[in-house]
């Protein structure tokens, strides 16, 4: 695929939430083109440890007038509002957009699995987890980012991070949804995606 | 004033309300380094017709880790959340901070000092406006910008709208505040600042 500079591009984040007090948090959304200019901001709401986060994220998009323009979607890793998880063919059969799913350090599944038991409906998360894509990387002038990406050739998932990652080895789409997602949930945004 | 390129400037606008049924609305700052990159957003809530969009303001930007960075505020207008009105002065005092409020079409002060009259409090909010600077327009590359300014001379506020305005005759700054503010209240962002 050819990227051109100014592809629509969505990166996702979720808000800060409280596990004792909190039911649900935000999922912010915001439509680059490119790595410089935002074009718009969408956002939605899923359950803690919930299974809803596909059927927001779809909602969501589809619900925008920028949702012919955009070419692919950026998540910032396969979690969302604690373990509400990306189903990476599910979105890409819906909404026909590819996905790549980026994160700062490598992820361990095993890990990831034994963390999945703490919680309920463990065998759906299960299944979900092992469907996922196997973990790539690619060394930005930032340092080493972790991706997984469907819908999309490998080349492309490479292309569309280097054209991204100008300011960070995080992507500018999920680094401003980052951001956003920290600033109205917590008044302020700190720390990195 | 020498306008450095990565200067900090921090956009603020407020969410979408429904008078009837809405207390309070959501105010959002962005932190910009010039009209590029993104350091930041912030978030505090204020009354709908309050008189609290000041304090609220001063104590989003005091807590900020940025704050020591930031040069100068750019608003989208004078009032938020209904009639909550900037006090440009006060504002100035509690941050050392000038401020560059901005609109697309020129305000009418008479017809504002009506609409006034139908809100509580009719001669405190007399007073704050009648304490307003004069307003002045620049016409950039995409259209006339109507802008008000304190703490600093018209060569400066002018340098920085000629900076920020690179995508829109709206400041990057408030215009991103703008799409933020609505897309984490509606959902979805819509509509020009």
């Amino acid at each position: 695929m050819d990227i051109k500079r100014e592809i629509r591009i969505i990166g996702i984040d979720d808000g800060y939430f409280n596990k004792k007090i909190d039911k649900e948090t935000i999922i912010i959304g915001v439509i680059f083109r490119g790595y410089k200019q935002i074009d718009g901001v969408l956002s939605n709401k899923i359950e803690i440890d919930g299974f809803d986060v596909n059927e927001k994220i779809i909602d969501m998009i589809k619900r925008t007038t920028h949702y012919n323009q955009l070419r692919i979607i950026m998540t910032n890793g396969v979690s969302f509002g604690g373990f509400n998880l990306i189903d990476f063919k599910y979105l890409y059969n819906n909404l026909n957009l590819p996905i790549i799913s980026v994160v700062r350090k490598r992820p361990n599944i095993e890990k990831f699995k034994l963390a999945a038991k703490k919680i309920h409906n463990y065998q759906k998360r299960i299944d979900i987890i092992n469907n996922y894509p196997e973990i790539n990387f690619y060394d930005t002038m930032y340092g080493r980012l972790f991706f997984q990406y469907y819908g999309t050739d490998l080349d492309t998932a490479i292309n569309i991070i280097k054209l991204t990652s100008k300011y960070s080895r995080i992507p500018e789409p999920v680094r401003i949804a980052h951001i956003v997602a920290m600033g109205v949930t917590r008044g302020y945004s700190r720390g990195k995606p």
